[in-house]
């Protein structure tokens, strides 16, 4: 069902310094940057191979990652593993029970189609689907 | 100098609910399972394709794992990313200043060698390099 770890999330306090450190000093390359109104974040990826690393600057403390940040301070925020189809990945956990964030997906960064599971659910782990864009060619309505 | 993500690590309180989660639901494969007393862990790998999820069980309250769930309950503990030579790596981070809890690489898990940096120079992350058993054929003294 899933494939590999398409990015971990990393929540940040302040972007250039979390930026000097993945790019300056770990040599990562930047490869999108982002501002997310609707989900109240400033998003900048990393590739690492076909792996990334997304950096989470939040817009305001009354977002879900200003949130987070005041709980539990700058860190690892979030994993996301990659499924071919999201809808089918999301159904056949809905099905067997398991509680969810999103109940149909939703349009993520660089065209994306994502869904969050509740962290209830997966042992506080804060866990992403993403079906990246191109990945599911069938026609959407 | 970083290659893809390695693994995220994952404390958890009770594994068999956690198998129960990532190799029932989630159908990943399960490859590797060992109990590291030095580290004072039982870990689970979990393959997705080449990256993978490391479950992690403290064997006690009085291990590095056992203090991150007490501090901060179950959740991800930590990223690993590859390197293909981690002394050249690790001595190119800390000529940069970085701060490093391992001052030398270290034997890991399935003959891996590997190094924590500091969570205090990562941001809060705490990140481990890995280089995987076999990624470098030079002889070791």
């Amino acid at each position: 069902m899933f494939g590999r770890i398409d990015h971990i999330g990393i929540a940040v306090e302040d972007l250039d310094a979390a930026l000097a450190l993945y790019e300056g000093r770990f040599a990562m390359a930047q490869s999108y940057r982002e501002v997310v109104e609707e989900q109240g974040v400033e998003a900048v990826l990393l590739d690492l191979g076909e792996n990334h690393v997304e950096l989470l600057r939040p817009l305001g403390e009354e977002t879900p990652v200003g949130r987070f940040l005041a709980r539990k301070g700058p860190g690892i925020h979030h994993v996301a593993y990659q499924v071919p189809d999201i809808d089918a990945a999301l159904a056949a956990l809905q099905e067997a029970g398991m509680r969810t964030i999103d109940e149909r997906p939703r349009i993520g960064i660089r065209g994306s189609r994502v869904a969050f599971l509740h962290p209830a659910a997966t042992g506080a782990v804060l866990t992403e689907l993403v079906e990246p864009a191109g990945a599911h060619d069938e026609p959407r309505r």
